[in-house]
């Protein structure tokens, strides 16, 4: 396995992300979730990690325009033949280090209440996961959070 | 018919606006593309029509973090029995106020080829059709601009 790069995402990074972006995630319908418009206009917090002139991961995030102390994850996706290589961690580090240049003070996200994985893996970052009006397993979430039926865990981490 | 006011969207506006977008857009799934995440983080550019304390219309926007001076607007929802009120211009108008306040020159959108109504409405308001890739009934536009089979008309207005 070659080594990759974290770099800053380009609007020309989109046509080959969206046309994976749903194998990436399992056959979960998720591209609806992700219109070019973030890596046209959220570039000074979005990147890719890029392996032999391909892209095999990327992270969409912004800086709150409500609260500007607030930097937030918007979407994550690896390329599966590139999982347990740090390729996420890599993009958050990459992330958290721009939103502390902006002066964030803390990053959010939300995630899914049955995606294990994704849930371990911000405990690891760092990421609490904040109260919610239901538990699973533990977890906290917010029942209908992103519309009915897509209940969220909220998560947050302090920079 | 009663009047309406406008005034910035309020997290608390997400739940009951989410429930019925599908069916204020003819029934096409759009849900997925209005995460709860625009009412939290962009808010000052981000606007409800109420009547009677109920929500009958709503514009979604925000400033590009890429290019400070382009404001850009995400998704408009007007309920159908709303429709022919001014309800939509009302909103664009002052997304534009606010957009203008924050120093932007320009307004930057994207629309459906096949969305007549929607071409018709943004050109009443000023919006000019930037060039694209393809064209249909002289109204040109970019193929797969937000994934495959996703054509796009770029829409852009100065302020």
């Amino acid at each position: 396995m070659s080594t990759y790069s974290i770099r800053q995402a380009e609007p020309d990074d989109y046509p080959p992300i969206i046309r994976v972006v749903d194998e990436w995630w399992g056959g979960r319908r998720m591209a609806d979730m992700l219109p070019r418009l973030f890596f046209v206009h959220f570039r000074p917090t979005s990147f890719v990690a890029e392996a032999d002139g391909r892209v095999v991961g990327f992270l969409v995030g912004f800086r709150s325009q409500t609260r500007p102390d607030q930097a937030y994850v918007h979407f994550v996706g690896v390329d599966p033949s590139w999982r347990k290589a740090g390729v996420a961690r890599a993009l958050y580090e990459r992330f958290f280090a721009a939103a502390r240049d902006l002066g964030c003070a803390e990053v959010l996200g939300v995630t899914s209440p049955v995606n294990g994985g994704s849930i371990a893996f911000h405990s690891a970052m760092g990421f609490e996961r904040l109260p919610g009006d239901a538990t699973a397993g533990g977890i906290p979430y917010t029942i209908d959070y992103d519309g009915p039926g897509e209940h969220r865990v909220r998560l947050r981490r302090p920079l």
